[in-house]
């Protein structure tokens, strides 16, 4: 018990360390495509391409993360307010990662580029299309009152675990993207180089983060027993756990 | 507990899953290098490099993979034997990945191309030096009588969340390799870019099925009341969580 007290004091350095890292990772991003990309625009020239990574990195990452987040930062707020925060905050890394590829797809299409050829596009395409999906699945399941108990402790523990892994794609898929920008880039420019790998551990560093927190036994929601006999959404099958807490 | 036992009924489905994936992941990537990259040789010539992807996918994606596995897979098997069998399979995955390193740095040397330039080398060189260290760790924590039973009770969770971390910085890593590959190479291959493609998304395919066996609470190893009996390795300070089932 001691070690789940001394556990959870340390949970806001957490916080705060994963912001930094996530805030870092925009503004380095900015830098990158802002500086040695050439700054942006929105008329099918190279400078269109630059909103891409911005977009991404700001909606499929950060406020994604940030989205994930909400459950342990907010441990103490009633668990409905959280759900609805939680939903919003990823309709907002939605709506920017949607801005994100049209701005690639119209730059695309105005330079007569092929779409969808690279691994980075799949695993991209993939992560995107399948985070909206757990959104519609999430807000079906666990904001409206169409699901059982039953089907939402079946549900529960596979949304947490698949948020975690689209997480973790998109920053692969944003590593892949990094690497294509440098691969692609001529003459090859040295700082550009340096500040983009140290983009990319920052963003390895975030979502290792973020996964920490979110796993993190200590770090889960205490339990509400009040809560928990108000609402009948949570039926846990398993003692122990606490699946009220994704 | 009707959930559970269904759920574990379901296990050995999904472990026979990933070894189909990791083996269909090592022979794709054998094709690629062995038929579109030309074959394999050690004459620092471009087939040495090809030894690299062949070997990194073996060791540091598939039997580390396997590796994790080892402690689903053998339920029932007493617990110190499948601990050695875990460092064991790990203590392959670290050789053959040296031979993988070594056959790139050589071929980088004896070509005067610069090593450690890109981030799928800083992410790499970074996932297999955090492994080794990792495994010295494991060794000394579990295998040896150094560490208290607090200092183990301390560590394990840390170690099998690192663990899966690595195990995802590693499929990471490989996939930025893939887009270098893809990217590097003229004239461009439609069909080699296809099969490097779906290599990429079976190696995400990979990890995700390793990563959700080894978190799911069904699956965990059942606690053995002898065992816990007569070791003092794992005393849990939460209840309803089992630590002694990395």
């Amino acid at each position: 018990m001691a070690w789940g007290q001394a556990g959870v004091q340390t949970l806001p350095w957490y916080v705060v360390g994963s912001q930094v890292l996530g805030v870092a990772c925009i503004v380095m991003t900015g830098v990158w495509m802002g500086h040695y990309g050439g700054g942006y625009a929105w008329d099918g020239s190279r400078l269109q391409f630059n909103v891409h990574p911005l977009c991404m990195v700001m909606g499929l990452v950060f406020l994604y993360g940030d989205g994930v987040l909400v459950y342990r930062v907010f441990r103490n707020e009633s668990k409905r307010s959280v759900k609805i925060l939680h939903a919003l905050i990823h309709m907002m890394a939605l709506v920017i990662s949607i801005v994100g590829l049209v701005a690639v797809f119209d730059y695309h299409n105005k330079n007569n580029f092929s779409n969808m050829q690279s691994l980075h596009s799949w695993c991209g395409m993939l992560t995107f299309v399948l985070f909206f999906l757990q959104w519609l699945l999430g807000l079906s399941f666990f904001l409206f009152p169409w699901a059982s108990a039953t089907m939402r402790t079946w549900y529960l523990p596979l949304h947490a675990f698949f948020g975690l892994v689209l997480l973790a794609t998109s920053v692969a898929t944003s590593l892949m993207g990094i690497t294509e920008v440098i691969f692609s880039s001529r003459p090859p420019n040295p700082g550009a180089e340096a500040l983009a790998n140290i983009l990319g551990l920052l963003l390895v560093c975030f979502v290792v983060l973020v996964g920490y927190l979110a796993t993190k036994e200590e770090f889960r929601r205490p339990p509400n027993p009040e809560e928990e006999a108000l609402s009948v959404h949570f039926n846990t099958l398993n003692e122990g756990s606490d699946p009220s807490s994704p």
